[in-house]
């Protein structure tokens, strides 16, 4: 008889594992109620034609493409942002903006599966609809910054960057959309050779090059030189004007952005103005990221509608905190056996069960019929707390033996007593 | 430009529906954790092979199956068990019994859409794996009543039946798994008539029949009536002495069981004891059920390990609560706007907005530009409690504007006295 496996790049997440990724999940929930954000489920399975409006070449590629019994075509969703943009142009669409939108769960892309990196993986994300105002891209800066502190993560650091300097720089050689966005992804991948040669002009190959060498230890100093550097071009100008007010707002309220990179550019097509990415020094890959796309709820048949978002990777934070050792989600709480010392006492020993777990305390009801030795000593190598033993003389009490497993001791302690017991 | 739809059969969740649903999930794990359960979270996508193993072909014919880019056949779980069964046999393999393991998630089926049944839709999973005594049965049915009262749901009780019984009846003919399988089906359907067809010999035809005409108000009744019709036949014999010791256990622990159903089969080919089924009046379809499946684990290349289990449907559970006007998950908290009067004092007025946000209250910041009185009537509508208004004068005393939205009511507040006035 053959055994089975997980499909090559999915996982199980058993005990720590699946612990964190609740634990993490219910931190971006509770960050994201306390910031106002509305929590929306999509499906996991879209339309094709939904993702492919939206999704660059690299994305497409790697998508879970089939036909649904009725020969739909369709994929698994492999991020949450066009599913976002339907809702927002669909059930949505009159509701008054802004609107604020979080969702959390898994995503599915065909990657070559390595460490952090998986095909079925798992995001919380944000979206903040309808302003241009750099408040906007605060707020989304800020959250994150609060979803990774709320976790206790350490370390971690955000690098910004502004696609409206680029794009300004660019747009100057009257370049069409697409070869920018060529040149993007190649800058991207940090390929800049690769993207100087896409540029139309000397000139423009020139300023490129002089951007990427602006740097200081200080953001806004960096700031400063990008201001002086592209003084001239009115489009960058007020792009790297907007990328200062956002830096000035969330600096202030202690987010720590190690770094401001003027050649900082992300693959997706959609970004237009602030992006971002958040690391920690355990992970070579960014915990998270995002932007501004103000083009993007267009894409999808809305009206021109300013939006900022990002989207956090789960396993990657769930990554870093156990490098540091943080058992996030690993609230260990009390213990606890029921263990009936004859089949007739098994109805009142789980009456004490249940109501035992009505006063939160975890209870393991004996069912595998063992003798008591052999029940104590299963719980005690398990790490349970406390065995509640149920016999015959002390019920007639109304009491029960309550041992302490790691102590070795035992006391006969009355019913009502017990949940109290246990807890002190 | 178009706009899109979801894919049909499946739903987005937004607002009071999406709550529901996290909240129900949330009350589901902490059941888990009170009853001993390790959750673990088990791919969406898993190899055909796997699914296949179990499903039946009513589950077969409704699955989304797919090739991967690694031309892997693959599927979208329909339920649980399997993985859990993948995981029971391979990563788990050496763990000493019982296992206790809770999923929760959403699963696939290409079901003709209906209320209460989508092609994406969400279960809690548990399953009591290594001991086959009615304790186990029991604990299955208490935990099942336990998630369903800390939701507050009302009016709901379970049906209870035996497989071991039907099986009893239908192995004294020597008649063959697969037609025992394919009676079950039909009784399951109630399609009793077509079931009776297939009964080898009249006397079976006969002995089936007046099994489903026991029937009593009370089930303890309806155990002694069946106890009395099949007294010649050992294992049905065993299995109804069986099914009356876990009805002792839980009846006693306060588990609404209506009733005993003699005729009751559930399709799946895998039940071998009890099985069970709880509703409520609100909903003509069942909420969850599951049963005893002690042949499944061996069906995975497992060692023989005997199991009982059951899911929820989250859906329909968040149906039923609707219907009782039961808002699972929206604990409503007051709702705070802060407002800055001018640009020059944002970063002050995010700085209260954060320090409001860690001491737990809610904060939406004013991002669209707009003047205090259209930002306030917008407040006011969606029903945000209170307005922190951040003003120069004020500030100069580290103090704020805090105006209650609905009394129409202002006060200079200090900064530092803000989050207790906005919760008390």
């Amino acid at each position: 008889m053959p055994t089975f496996q997980t499909v090559r790049g999915m996982r199980d997440l058993l005990d720590q594992e699946a612990q964190a990724l609740t634990g993490i999940i219910s931190k971006a929930r509770e960050t994201a109620l306390l910031y106002g954000y509305r929590e929306v489920i999509t499906p996991v399975v879209e339309s094709f034609e939904l993702l492919n409006a939206k999704a660059g070449e690299e994305i497409r590629k790697r998508m879970f493409i089939f036909k649904d019994l009725g020969d739909r075509n369709v994929a698994l969703r492999p991020e949450f942002t066009a599913s976002i943009a339907r809702i927002t142009t669909t059930a949505l669409k009159n509701e008054p903006k802004p609107l604020r939108l979080f969702s959390a769960g898994s995503v599915y892309r065909y990657d070559e599966p390595q460490r952090g990196r998986f095909r079925e993986f798992w995001q919380s994300n944000f979206e903040l609809i309808g302003s241009n105002r750099p408040e906007a891209d605060a707020e989304i800066l800020l959250l994150t910054d609060s979803f990774l502190k709320s976790l206790g993560l350490r370390g971690f650091a955000f690098k910004l960057g502004h696609m409206g300097v680029l794009r300004g720089i660019l747009g100057e050689e009257d370049m069409d959309e697409k070869t920018q966005n060529a040149i993007f992804q190649r800058m991207d991948k940090k390929e800049y050779q690769e993207a100087f040669k896409l540029a139309p002009t000397e000139r423009c190959r020139r300023v490129l090059e002089g951007l990427l060498q602006l740097r200081s230890d200080d953001c806004f100093e960096t700031v400063e030189k990008i201001k002086c550097y592209v003084a001239g071009n009115e489009r960058a100008r007020v792009a790297v004007e907007n990328l200062d007010d956002i830096l000035k707002l969330v600096v202030a309220n202690g987010c720590p952005v190690k770094v401001v990179e003027p050649g900082f550019a992300r693959g997706l097509e959609y970004y237009t103005g602030m992006i971002f990415e958040v690391y920690t020094p355990e992970l070579d890959i960014a915990l998270g990221g995002g932007g501004r796309y103000d083009k993007l709820i267009e894409l999808f048949g809305g009206e021109p509608t300013p939006a900022v978002g990002c989207a956090h990777g789960i396993d990657r934070v769930a990554l870093a905190l156990q490098a540091q050792e943080n058992k996030v989600g690993d609230e260990r709480e009390k213990r606890v056996l029921v263990f009936a010392v004859n089949d007739a006492l098994k109805v009142e020993a789980l009456k004490i069960a249940q109501s035992l777990r009505q006063s939160g305390v975890i209870v393991e009801f004996e069912v595998m019929g063992r003798r008591m030795a052999k029940a104590l000593e299963d719980a005690d190598k398990r790490r349970v707390d406390y065995a509640v033993i149920v016999g015959e003389r002390e019920l007639k009490e109304d009491a029960v033996m309550l041992r302490n497993l790691a102590k070795r001791e035992q006391n006969v302690v009355p019913v009502k007593e017990l949940a109290e017991k246990i807890n002190s």
